[in-house]
Formats: C-alpha cells, structure tokens, sequence
C-alpha cells in the first residue's frame, strides 16, 4: 500500500505565490493530524510524497471533501481566517491523507497537476 | 510566548507555484517534527500561524539553518528529491519552527514576506 498526501487548490481565488503556499502548507498539517498513526508513518518513511492539484472553486473543494469523508479518508478543508488577502471563511484548499494512493485516487484521479 | 512557523523559501531556483508550494509544505511537516510537544500544541492552538519569507540563495539557507540550530530551534533543510524538476539535492526551503516569534525573529527578522 503506497501512501500519499493530495492538496487541491481553490485556483478560483488566484492566490499569490506566497499565500498559496502558507495555505497548502496548513491543508497539509490539517489533514496530516486527522490521520492514523500508523498511516503517517507508512507517509514519513516513505518521503512524505505531497501532489498538490488545482480545483476549481468552492464548491468542487466542498464536494470532494465530503466524499473523502465518506469514503473514511482523512481529509481538511482550509477556511482563510481573512486577516489579509482574502475574505475570511474563504475555502482555499482541501488536504487529504496521508492514506492509500489509490483511495485518494478514486476521489481526485481527474483533477490537473497545479504546475 | 507566541509560536509561529517560518518557511523560507530558496528564490534563486524559480521554482513553479506548485512545485513551491509542496517544497514549503515539507518544510513544514518536517520542521514540526522536530519541535517539542508543547510547542506543537500551543501552535496548533493558536491557528498554527505560518510565514513565508524570500531567501537568496543555498548558502543564506545554510547559513540561517545553522544559526537556528545553534539558537536551539526545530530546524529542518529541506532537499529535492530531484524526481521532477530541480536536480536531486538541491536546498529549496527552510523550515524554522513553531518556536516562539520571537526567538525566530531574530534569525529570519530581516527577510521579506515572498508575496
């Protein structure tokens, strides 16, 4: 079992550089700390792979958490707290896992590499 | 004490926002499991606040890594893999923290935010 970690950005809000990067970072802890031990572990030792992906807004951040959620997957929404560039509750990422790659997979297989 | 995370980003290589943003969410990770409990905790509390600041060159990461380490700072060189775009080895990110601000400041105080 291959462990992986996915960030979808909200690329609607055309985050500069450096926001977007805070923004993944705190999907990427968020989620990291809704997984299983075990499951972080398998992550870290291998290398903690991160895939970060480009969605397209809100909606399609909210629609694909809950079904990370139902398929038992851990999984962050990231709400902006608004104190600078954006307005606050703003959805900015989704992070999932680190869990089995092709879990992740089945949920956000479709989406586009943020390059 | 206010904790805070700092991730200062190797500019000299230009890298693509994506390929960044997962360098920086690394150094993150990384840098997070270096510290002590308590400070994770009180971080976490504290809506895990995270910087990212603009640094010139692998040798000024190097340098700031070293000094951070000698202030007694979780402190973690992050390094590529070189599996996409950068050649393996090459230092993109340093991540500083969660410690106190202002133990932090003191190293990485004179650096820009990276926007």
């Amino acid at each position: 079992m291959s462990m992986k970690q996915v960030i979808v950005v909200n690329t609607r809000l055309a985050m500069p550089t450096g926001k977007l990067a805070a923004q993944v970072a705190h999907a990427s802890v968020a989620a990291l700390f809704s997984a299983d031990q075990a499951s972080i572990q398998a992550w870290l030792n291998n290398g903690m792979p991160k895939i970060i992906l480009r969605g397209k807004d809100d909606a399609e951040l909210a629609k694909l958490h809950e079904q990370a959620i139902t398929a038992k997957l851990p999984a962050q929404l990231i709400r902006d707290a608004g104190r600078t560039v954006l307005e606050a509750g703003t959805v900015t990422c989704l992070g999932i896992g680190p869990a089995d790659a092709e879990a992740i997979d089945e949920i956000t297989g479709e989406l586009k590499l943020l390059r």
